[in-house]
């Protein structure tokens, strides 16, 4: 069923301008990273089929996937029932996590707050991004 | 491997003290919703093995489901890279989504902007909710 049409600031962005993203990867289903958009990175992510956030701690638009070439092309995408949140089903080339692994949530939480790694990396850090890690 | 153990408030919570923590059906590996939990929430979570969020419109814990009956088992929990962020894979009963839907994504967003409906409501809020919807 077809609705409507709307804009990137038709969508509900937070106090700072920002609404989050959950990445997932199209084939595995598995949750790769969230990270946040503006409404100008949504406009760029729609435009050109692949994510573009907002930097939160480089206050910059952040085209993922251009220092490390794992980019993510955007195969399906979505708004919640409360249009503030984004899902988006990509194409993960490499891995999305900046340690290396896969998923960037890789911290596995047991109920008595144990921490444990789930996987391994893929790549090394240091020679993909280097001092701009 | 084995880490450490950590609480709920050794994670990074934003400046109203929530950490943003996306629901995925450990089944079908759906994401049905996000939501955001204070540090209390995440320790009536992993205590209860049932999702305890904080409601930001109503101010107030938010046990899923204590209305609907739809509530939510976790079966696993894990935290990201930058520990901001919770990602719990949960045995959903019922439906997600406070609309009927099973998850809150049914909204898909195609490049031009036009907005379709994906899949069917499996009920009808008004019965569930009436009033408190």
């Amino acid at each position: 069923m077809q609705l409507k049409q709307i804009k990137p600031e038709d969508l509900k962005y937070n106090s700072d301008g920002l609404i989050p993203a959950i990445v997932q990867d199209v084939a595995t289903k598995d949750v790769l990273m969230l990270a946040y958009m503006n409404s100008e990175s949504v406009g760029r992510t729609l435009a050109s089929g692949e994510t573009w956030f907002w930097s939160r701690s480089r206050q910059e638009f952040w085209h993922k996937g251009e220092s490390s070439g794992n980019v993510q092309r955007v195969k399906e995408m979505y708004f919640d029932c409360d249009s503030d949140t984004l899902l988006l089903l990509v194409e993960q080339k490499g891995a999305a996590c900046h340690e290396g692994y896969y998923s960037c949530f890789h911290y596995a939480l047991a109920g008595d707050g144990t921490v444990t790694i789930k996987g391994e990396p893929m790549f090394d850090p240091e020679e993909v991004y280097g001092d701009k890690k």
